[in-house]
């Protein structure tokens, strides 16, 4: 447990979730709020030499609940993340290697899931990760998470 | 030109579209209405022993991506096929090999999506695509497709 989060979190994604090393996700930062993975375009290509949706849609969903699992982690807490339902706009063709971000929700909404979850073992959040700059997002992803004690 | 249909469809996606190998995606029927790629659980495997929210997602885009591939086929048309969004619900944990079906939508939808495509050359379709048994779907995706000439 010596190693930083980011570094445990890259190793559990590796270890639990093997798609996520077909992908070639690697955990690029972190800074408490919001992280971002990156991945490279060769796996991930499709007939158009573009970004597959489906691997786009992948790393996003590995995007949020990395984001989660960093925000537990932080917390000490160690429950489990599940995806709930999600929704993907592809709204350019991903040309290169690239990184997902996912920003935590806004503190108050993350201190209410966080004490729902302390209170009721389970608790629900939503969060948007996107590939692209501010100013032209390339996927915008929405997806709820749950966690749970195991 | 001379395999079934199914079977240049398989290959185009383990040519075309690399993570369709690591998900080990392969064709399991079509009749020409309905489509059910398959897929092993082992590569898609999660923290939970069930399948990865990701794997499934990117299954199911594959699965409304190649209803379109063999109903372009059918109709000797060579569009290229992207998608543009698309939304997923995990209602129930797969917990073993899976297959995502996906059926063409009502045959008037179907004709007046490809009379438009033959008149403008671009033409989008909405298609659903599940995981499980009519009476119980453990995953639920919608996703919009545009078809196009290259």
């Amino acid at each position: 447990m010596s190693a930083s989060p980011t570094a445990r979190l890259e190793a559990a994604l590796a270890r639990e979730i093997p798609l996520s090393r077909a992908i070639g996700i690697t955990v690029a930062s972190w800074d408490g709020r919001t992280g971002r993975l990156a991945a490279p375009l060769a796996p991930n290509v499709n007939h158009q030499d573009t970004a597959f949706g489906g691997s786009l849609s992948a790393a996003a969903t590995l995007a949020g609940w990395s984001a989660l699992w960093l925000l537990l982690d932080a917390h000490g807490m160690q429950h489990q993340v599940v995806i709930q339902d999600a929704s993907i706009e592809y709204r350019h063709p991903v040309t290169a290697d690239f990184t997902v971000e996912c920003a935590l929700p806004e503190v108050s909404t993350v201190e209410r899931f966080l004490t729902t979850l302390r209170e009721r073992d389970r608790a629900r959040l939503g969060l948007v990760a996107t590939v692209g700059s501010p100013g032209r997002e390339l996927v915008r992803f929405q997806g709820r998470y749950v966690a749970l004690r195991p």
